[in-house]
């Protein structure tokens, strides 16, 4: 059935593809802008943080228009509410892009990141490129089958997560408590930005198969 | 108008309240847990956290199911939306305090908090718990003088987050490197608790004046 309804919500999942495209630029731009001490970088993914908003902005109020006119029965009402979610995901992950571009300036003209920790933010931020290019493929596609895969991305993340606090808590650390402090957050960040990732797909399946997975 | 929808909303209005209580209890538990290094709290703190879980979805559940019996007109459907946005800061406070008794327990018998932290940390859970409680406050009232105040709460706690990375930094760090990282994490999870909180004030403040803040 090809109705209003389902055409406004595939110009929807347009959108929302588009925002994860988007939140996988700023993250890639954060990454380098953290490892290469580019503030110029750095600046760009702050600024453009505010595209992804009007974005999420833009993508809300046409759901409540749909919301409001279409008087959608309950299957509908709740597609319309999980892409709400999917919204707010896809926007925490561009907060936290932005989180890493700030550690990186913050920290200019110096490096947040000392050489033994430049392998793990680098795999991190690999690892994140994939998980939300995934994320983005799934919303279009609503293939189930891709967003499984989302999962052993995420823990390939929790691993580097791991490894990066028994770097720091192995190793004799000669870097300061600065870097320690930003490393540590700057872990959390990816750790997050993955979690989500894996939310949206999560949502996708669910809107597929009605079931919520864990 | 005392209709079946507002009726059917002020029970889920209760439920938010009630929601609101639980992961107030939940931070004040995990705090004590971590200032005293109590096993048996954080693992209350951890257990309990999945009720909160629990009434998440049966809020979830009945605000669904009033989109679909009700079809609400657009400003109706909006707070429905907006209620759906508040039970995800809640749940999320809930997740907060959760990770704040896992670093307690994670330390235990150790206390994760040097004195020197004492204070501080302290601190930090009596503003959660005023600003959890405010937050309460503004579901059940509306009250929008009320909700402005919730923002001087979360300077505070930016200033006791700001406090703590200071200590961090200035003096003479005894504790070793996974304490630091301890005290990053649960400072910024404190933070964030501050910042859900408000982010709940602010959706209220929406649904009465209809008029998003910052």
């Amino acid at each position: 059935m090809r109705d209003v309804f389902h055409e406004e919500l595939e110009g929807i999942t347009v959108s929302l593809v588009e925002m994860s495209s988007m939140v996988a630029s700023a993250m890639a731009r954060a990454t380098t802008a953290l490892l290469d001490a580019d503030l110029q970088l750095a600046e760009q993914v702050i600024t453009a943080d505010e595209t992804v908003d009007l974005l999420r902005n833009e993508i809300e109020e046409r759901a409540f228009d749909i919301l409001a006119r279409q008087a959608p029965v309950a299957t509908d009402a709740r597609v319309i509410v999980t892409t709400l979610r999917i919204v707010a995901d896809l926007e925490r992950m561009g907060d936290l892009a932005l989180h890493v571009a700030k550690v990186a300036r913050r920290r200019y003209p110096g490096k947040a990141v000392p050489p033994e920790l430049t392998g793990t933010i680098t795999e991190m931020g690999q690892v994140a490129q994939r998980i939300v290019a995934k994320a983005g493929s799934v919303i279009a596609s609503r293939d189930t089958e891709l967003a499984a895969e989302l999962e052993a991305d995420d823990d390939a993340m929790d691993h580097l997560h791991r490894q990066l606090f028994h770097i720091l808590l192995e190793r004799e650390w000669t870097h300061g408590m600065e870097a320690a402090i930003d490393i540590t957050l700057c872990g959390r960040f990816y750790e997050r930005y993955a979690d989500h990732a894996v939310s949206v797909a999560r949502r996708v399946v669910y809107l597929v198969t009605g079931e919520k997975s864990a």
